[in-house]
Formats: C-alpha cells, structure tokens, sequence
C-alpha cells in the first residue's frame, strides 16, 4: 500500500471505458489514485499521465505491474488482451477489476479460472456493474427474502437508442444480452442451461446486416425461464427493465419515475439516453466496493467463475441465433475455489 | 311509468349538456326514454323531438311537465331558470335530477329547501356528478372504512386546457371550485366554514380580465382544511387530482396511468383533454342511477341540501375573491328533513 | 323490431356468463330487452324469466328462437352446444352474440363458417371481449396510427389470483390464451402461424396437475413475435398486460393507476381482483354495441372467422404444450366473405 | 493544501450529523480527509481522531482552525454556536460548509454577512442539501429551460414518519420547513414576501404539544404562491415531493418509482424511512462539490445570503404560526457582494 493506506490502481486499456474508469478513481472514487496508465498508444497514455499527480505512462501491461507504486489493476483493454493482462496481473498477485468480458471465449476464460486456482485465493472481479445498481441490489433483496417466493420466470428488456457502427449479431449476444446473462444468474443463484433465440421482424431502422431486435430464451438448471428482449436500435432512448414472477407476487424494476411533467395533452418524464447516464452510480458503486475490500485484502462482488459462465452461455447463444432452435450450454463443473 | 316500466323523462334545456343527457337517455341509460324536451328555442326542441320516437316538443316547462308521458324531470336550463323549473315540477310531484347549481345563489337555494320540505319528502337530486366516478367513490370508501385514520387535509387541482370566452373571476368559483366544495362536503361529511383565496401571479394564456390561476382555502367544521388550486387555462389538458392526509397514511386519485407510451426520449401517456373525456362514465352512472332510484319511488344522491350548501359556500367564496382574507360561510342549520 | 325499436334477445345459457348477460341486457344496455331464455334447467330458467316482464322461458332453442318476440340470439351455452344454437340462429337468420369460444375446435368452426357463407350475409359476432376494453382500444389506436412504426414484438401478461377446481392445462391454452390469440390478430391484423409453450418451474401454490405458470411464443405470418405469460393461480390478483414494442417506441396498457395510497412504509394501489372487475365496461360496451349494430341491420366486432381462427391457433397450442416444440398451425385460406 | 493536493477538513460538532459528515468524508469523498474533529466532548472527539490516519481532536474550535492542517472547516455544531465557529473561520479566511441553520436568527446572520462582506470574497456555503438532489436538479433544469413557461405556483408535501422527542411548533417551521424555504427561493429566483400558517385538525398520532400537520403559504415578490404540507408523524414513511404550476404545464418530483411489487391484491413499492435514506446521494454530491470548490480555490452552493434569508423567514413563519394571519417577511436589501 502507498501512504495514506490509498491504493495505486494502474489502468490498462484508456480507450471509451479506460478513460471513464481513470476519471472515476480521480475525481469520485475515495481510497484510490491512479498509479499508472497502459496503452499501445504512447502519445495518448503519456497525455492522460502528466494530468494526474503520481501517475505514470506505460505501453507494456508487464512494466506497468512491475511498478512499485501499482497495488491493484484495472482492466479495461479490448477482450482479446484480457488473458494476458489477467496472466501477468497473477504473476504479482495483483487484485484485478476486469471489465466484461473477461476473455471472449469460454476456453480462454478456463485457462484464467485454472490460473487463478494456482494462485491459491481469488483475485479476479469481472465488470458486471449491474449487481451494484441500487434497482437490482433492491430486486435481488425482495427475491432472497423469500417473502415473494420461489422465482418461476424472469421477464428482461433491454433498449439502446442506437448502437455504435460495426454492431453484429453475435456483439447483440456477447456485448448486450450477457448482461442479462450475469443478472440471472445471479439474481437466481442458477446456471444457465440452454438458450433459444428468435427473430421477429428487424426494424427498419436497425443498421444494415443487424437482425435487431431479438428475443432469447434461456432455461436454467432450477427450472426457471427467462426471457430477453434485446433491441439496440429502439431510437428512444436507453431501458433496462426487469420483472421477476414469483410464486406469491411479481417484482419489477426500470420503470423510474423521477421528475414528472404535464404538457402538451401529454403526461410523462424522460428516458436515459444511455446507459452512462442509467448506470453511472453503478459503476461508481462497483469501483469503490473493489477499491474498499482490495485495501481490506479481501476479494468480492463478480468473480472469475461468473466470467467464465457467461463465456460459455454467450457461445451457446451465438450458436443459437445462428443455427436456429434450442442450444445447450456447455460448462465446466463449478469448482470448489469458486464455491 | 310508462309501459314497460320505462322512465319517461322531460328533458329542461337542450344546451350542451341538455343535449347530451337527451343522447345519453336515449342510447346508453338503460330503462328511461326521453319523453319531452323543452327549450325556449321552438325550432331547436321541434328538431330534436322528431329524432325520438314518442317524444313531444315544448317551450313552456310548465305544459311539458303536465303531460301524461312525463314521469321525471331532468334540469339542464340555464341556473337562473332553475327554481322556476323546480317549483313547477314539485307541484307536480315529480323527481328531478337538477343540474348544478341548484339556484344561482343561497337565497334562492333555501326557497327550494323549503318548497320541498312542504312537499313531504325528497324529490331533488344535484348534478354534482363526481360522486358517480370510480375514483371518486374508491377514494371515500378508502376513507370511509377508517383504515387511514381520520382525515386531516385534502389537497386539490382542478385544471381545464381553456375556458370559454367570457369565463369570469367569479364563475371560477362558482362553475369550477363548486366542484370541489361539493367534493369536500361528500367526503369528508363536514360543513365548509369558511373560505380564503390566494392569487398568484396570473398566467400570460389566461384570458383578459381573468385572474387565472387562483388557489382556494376551505376551513371545515370538522377541524379539516382543504385547498384548491383552480387554473382553467392551463393549455395542456383537463386534470382532476385529489389526495386525501390522513393519521396513517395519504391517498390520492387523479393519475390515472392507462396508455402509458415510451418515444423519443420519453415515458408518459395522454392526458383527457377536457371534462366530458374524463368523467363520461360518472355522467353515466349519475343518470342512470338516478332513472334507477326514481323508477324504485326512491331518492338517492345528492339532495337539495347539498344544492343549498355549494351555493352558500360559493358566496363566502366570490367575496374572498374579490375583498381578499378569509371569509366566513353563512349557512342556516340542517333541517331533519335532510339528514 | 318489437315496439319502441327495443330488440328482442333470447339469451341461450344461463350459467354464470349468461346470467351475466341477462342482468346486463335488463339493467344496462339501452335498447334491447330480454325477450327469451333457455336453459337446459327448466325450473332454473322460469325463474328468471318470472322476474323479467315480458321474458318467456325455453329449455329448446329451437322453440326460443322461433317465439316471434326474438330479434337476435346470446349464446352463452357451453362450448359444445354452441354450433347447434349458432346453426339454429341461421335458420331463423337471426343476428348473434356467440360467447367464445365459437366452438371447441377448428373444425366444427369451419362447418359453422361455411354455413355462415350460406346464408350471404354476415350474422355472426363472437365474444371475445378485449376488443371492446378502453386500453385495448387505445393501444390500437396508438399501434394503427403508425406513429410508432411497424410493431415487432407483443409482451403480454395474463395473471389470475385463482383458477377454478379441474382446470387442466388444455384450459390454460383454450380458455385463456385464447384472448391473447385474438389480441394478437386483432391488433396486429395478422394470422399466427407457429406456437411454441415453455413450462417454467410450476408454482407451489399451482393446483394438483395443472403446469402454471406457461410461457406461450406465437410466430405471425407478418414477422411478429409474440409473447404470453399465462400464470391462473399467481394468487395477487387478477392482471393484463400488454406492451407492443414498435420501430420507434413502445406502448403498454395494464399498469392502471387509479386510486394511489400512501400507508406503512409502502406506496401502491389495488389490483382487481377477478376478470369481471377488470373487464365489466368491456362487457357493457361489447353487448352495447352489439345491440346498436343489430338494430342498424349492421354486423361488427369479431367474426366467425375470428372464432374459427382462435380455435385453429388454439389447437396447435395444445398440442405444442403437450408434444414440446413449435408447432405450425393449420387453417384454410381467409374467404372474401369475411375480409 | 496538504500533501496530494487533498483538503485537511476540521470537522466542528459530532453528533448525528458531524459524525455522519465524518465518515462521508473519509469513505466517500474524494480529494478530502478529516484533519481535525472537534466537540465539547473530550473523550468522544479523541475516540472519534483515534480511528483517523493523520487526525487531530480539539475541544475548542478556535484551536482546530489555527492547526496547519486544517484547510477548510465543516460546522456540524448546534446552531447557537455557529456565529462563533464562522467569525473564527473568517480569522483564518478558510472556506466554510455550515449545516442549516446559519445561525439561529436573522439577526445573528445578518453579522455573519457583515462579517464575511469585510473579507472581502465569499467563504461560507449553507447546508442546504435538496439543491443537490438529482430530482432537485431536473426540477430547476425544466424550470429555467422555460420549456413551461414561468412559474405561477410550488405545491410542497413535507413527511416525515416520526419526529424526536420534544420537536416543537417552532421547530416545524425552523427545522422543517426551512427546507422547503429554501427551495423556493433556489427554484423560484424569488425571495419570500409573507407567511400564513393553517392548522387543520392535529392528527391523534402527533406527540403531545406539537400541532400537526399545518400547512405554510409563502407569497413571493415575483408573484408566485408556494403551498407547504409539513407532517413530521404521518407514521408512514419519509416523503418529500414537489409540483411546480407553469403557465404551459407542471412539474413534479418525489413519486420515485423505483421497486415495484404486485403481491397480495396490491402494487406498489417501499417508501424511505427518513430524509438519510432519500437524500444519502444529495449530502454526498454536496460535500464533494464544496471539496472540489475549495480545491479549486473557489466557492459555490448557498451562501450565507441564503443562510440569513431562510432565518427571516423561518421568524415570520414562527410569528404567522404562533399569532395566526398572514406574517410579512423583514429583510435588509441583497448586498451587490451576493449578487
């Protein structure tokens, strides 16, 4: 640990994320200071170094967990880097934040599962924010409770006004629905089984080569069904909604209501243009609670396992979208490390 | 009663809302069938009489209501024609469903009071038709049953898109307001006291030489207060809220939430756009139980009483208006006749 | 025509929906009155007749609708006996209000649609209710106006507190998604094609030998896709949803706001508790305009072919919940006659 | 500045809200660390610095303010010894946030503002967190687009569950409603021009000797009329909305729908306990925007202005509540230096 007992965070990746993520540990995050930036881009990484006090600019993920002021890395390089970054941030023994996913595939997120297994501790968060979102903390509670219930399905939207260029069917699966992927199954506490992807009619305004929207299907080995509307170019803004069925009630989330307005024949408040605006407490949330349990040596919130399954549902559901009909997950036996 | 038990009713006034309890008798109200109208305008009445089978046309209130086919009277003539009316058909023993006002002031109102007390039971019901809407009733059975404790304050909005030409400081009050005060009385089952207006700055929509929007203070007997916000040129829409305080909780009705729309950037649903959309049903269920009681020699709904009561606290209220401070209601004591 | 205009109905069944319908025919609608009712239970269907003037009672429809006092027919018999009534009806070429189903399978309906054709003429509305709710109207309303492009997907929730004792899951397609099937055609104006059941975990609270809640996909031969959520013993009440998810917007009914109470730490309103307090202006509205159009000479809401239609879609939804999978549904093309 | 460029807040007063600032600032906001903590209390303050890195515990504020760490000053002491604590903090010209109120009467503020004036630049910000309340936020946003036009009215519901014991009448207007004084004043861009305190029937759950609920008015030289319900044991929950009247429509905040549970005949979502629950993120965000304020060497959020006019206010409103009428407002004329 640095003085002050603040924890020295080097950053891997400044791209869209990165950046967001080193602004964050900045100016919001309490506790933590970013120690040291990584990108391939030198000129970029060194500018975002001379704004911060105490941090340095690195190209080279290894040198950057060399550094003796680095105490806990944060990754957020495209996926592809994941594994290697994963790799070297062991060989420290460094705690890690990884953004989603934690690698692309689910043969590749194996090979962390068994690294960090010979590690002998956990050391891996993966970046699904939404556990930290104060709706689905709020979700989650009313469904542990019990006081609903068993939980029989789970009804999920998820609406972006549009989506970036380049966005393929298999992103619609691997970028957007492995949300919903993580949220079932820790809403649930179940693994996902097997995934059925449907293709209602595209919108017209879906972009060239998407089938936009979709609506998958998972059934999981509690015997829940789940469903998910995933639409990436509904136009009106960002919705994330969630309703779970239970036996004695239904609960639901994503319908905020904040600031209310009467004009114009017309009752009704705004939609979040994107999930920045949706989820930014989210992410504060997630950051502090890895910064506060790294500086306590403990280790929380998502973990490598969580990584690894929706690694393994996101290929069955490719294969799903692709092929047609009912895809089975395929999936390691849940070891006892991650327990 | 006519053959098949069927209410013949004499329709008093062929206005606008004349006219549309002719339509309302004759399409939806089962069991009453529109006998006579009447109206001042040969030409007018002779045009609707021919458009329903059996139905005579008159000019003089007092020939309609001696004709044999005539078993009820329905009021919708101008208020000053009101006692007139009342008078005649109470010499003709028949029951009316008298429009509001009763009369257009107290004085007046108390010489109904007392032509009916002659008579020897009720025959009078007013047209104070939101105690006929599903909300409405929702809400007094809510505060009926004593689940919330006692009541302790009721906050109102009235609010109309326009108001015709010529709408007055005064009429505000005893057109708009009379609705609440009716409201008041019918829920909490207090007398009004006395009465303060309060005038913001007016809005740059409301129309010259009216001071729009204004917010009204009632005081009850029963320790409770009231208040009123009136705005008639609101431009967006017609909107009735009310929220009940009480010792364990509050409740409120008026957001009703049926299409609710996600576009562009925003959630919300329509709002009705004027008082005919928005209490139809209550305009329903108001004649049809009265066609219902009367058909049953009985008297239900608001009496000439309640007649009596809005207008004494419409003056208290016109004179706040205009003196500003509070105003006291003069009211004389309830005849057992009425209780 | 009897006298005054007022049509007379014989009401066929008189179980709890015809009872229903009696009271309804008697007490609310405008122009029409009970002329006639049959039951199989003749000391059971004199006393109804007793208390209504000028009913007579039947135990043979044949014989009810030849009384020269019939103008139209309400069949609200059991399923089964339906085609015979319906048949009957065309005999006399009487207008009628078929309760649904219009028959219990696709090809008794089909003989009931080709002797329908016979006559020349239309005859035939069937009662599928919905149609006739204010927010069902309003969200075809909003769906026909295109202001929110093509619709792509339909969310739809179907909730009962309870369901009665021997409901199986044939029921559960039959009885109750059946709306949702006619929802789907009428507001999209599209045939479905395929139907797929899910069956999540069942609830504890799920009566012996029924799987509740099912999770029903439609395929439409438009490219929609539809969703059912069909859940009879949820046990909070009695719920109906739907969201239709469009190129630029979505829009939901169901969510209805109508009396808003603050109490105990909790913030909410009621839910209805049954289909008869959700839908009874739907079922005034329907038979009302039934009524009006039969008066008219004129026919309107749902046909024959929509009942027919129902009981095709119906027939691959029982067998897709009892065989697992897709199941394309079969039905001849659409005659003229009914386009 | 400290070392990393991170604020040596002294923290003044640790009760409730001192040691809940303590904490805020150690955990939450970044950029900040408690320096000093200082209470009359000389075993709590020195348990409370014990469990601080680098912390320091005083009994006298004076001697807080002259340690070389402290570079900014946090008073959470009762409001009687504010003056004292700001004319020490103006001695050593550091930047102050003081909990609401100012001081405890108008008087005593108006030499806080003399006294600042003679510094020469702007040090104190007052402790009014609703202005960094999200909802708060949009609120004024719509306001000041003049999307609705100017504002005409402010309808405010003020709730608490309970109050502590020995809250008095004075205390509701003092404590309570300064809030929503405040607001007004924030929202508005007015100042308040004369009060008028109504008591409805206390409800049996107020505690001995305290009347409530009443219900403020607020008249204001723009012209606007501001209605404020304030019922600290409606038993129910926390509850804080407004409704902003504009000419072209209204505005409303403090429904948060953000659970929605439908279960046991009813739907609906949780109500917060109390004001640390509701408006957690606003005290955050307002301490965090003071810090950075500092930081930067600037000052920003309610003034000491804003501190003496919330007292003139709060003495008509006690004066309107304890004598009955309308009260006017008694204030000095906006300095050009808080312009």
């Amino acid at each position: 640990m640095t003085q002050h007992g603040t924890l020295g965070v080097a950053v891997i990746g400044t791209g869209k994320m990165g950046a967001d993520h080193v602004r964050r540990i900045t100016d919001v995050i309490s506790g933590a200071r970013v120690a040291a930036v990584v990108d391939i881009d030198a000129e970029r990484v060194k500018a975002i170094a001379d704004g911060i006090k105490g941090c340095a600019a690195y190209t080279d993920p290894a040198e950057a967990l060399a550094d003796p002021g680095v105490d806990a890395v944060l990754i957020a390089s495209p996926g592809p880097a994941h594994e290697a970054a994963l790799l070297e941030a062991f060989r420290h023994d460094l705690p890690v934040l990884c953004e989603k996913p934690l690698t692309p595939d689910a043969v590749s997120a194996l090979r962390v599962l068994e690294a960090e297994q010979k590690l002998g501790h956990r050391r891996v968060q993966v970046g699904f924010m939404r556990r930290f979102d104060a709706e689905y903390i709020e979700l989650k509670r009313v469904l542990s409770s019990g006081e609903l219930g068993r939980t029989l399905m789970l009804h999920n939207r998820h609406r972006n006004a549009y989506c970036p260029p380049g966005f393929t069917d298999a992103m619609l699966i691997n970028d957007s629905v492995v949300h919903e992927m993580d949220v079932t199954r820790w809403l649930l506490e179940q693994e996902i089984t097997a995934v059925t992807v449907h293709h209602p009619n595209p919108s017209s305004n879906a972009p060239e080569g998407l089938h936009d929207p979709q609506f998958v299907v998972f059934e999981t080995d509690g015997g829940s069904l789940v469903d998910v509307e995933i639409f990436v170019s509904c136009g009106y803004g960002y919705q994330v909604q969630a309703e779970a069925v239970c036996e004695k009630g239904t609960a639901r989330i994503g319908d905020q209501h904040g600031l209310l307005v009467n004009t114009a024949g017309r009752w009704g408040g705004g939609i979040a243009p994107d999930f920045v605006a949706r989820f930014e407490e989210a992410y504060d949330r997630e950051v502090q609670q890895w910064v506060d349990a790294t500086r306590r040596g403990e280790i929380s919130g998502p973990s490598a396992w969580d990584g690894y399954a929706a690694a393994a549902v996101c290929e069955a559901g490719v294969r799903a979208q692709a092929e047609g009909g009912r895809v089975e997950v395929e999936m390691i036996e849940r070891p006892a490390f991650y327990r």
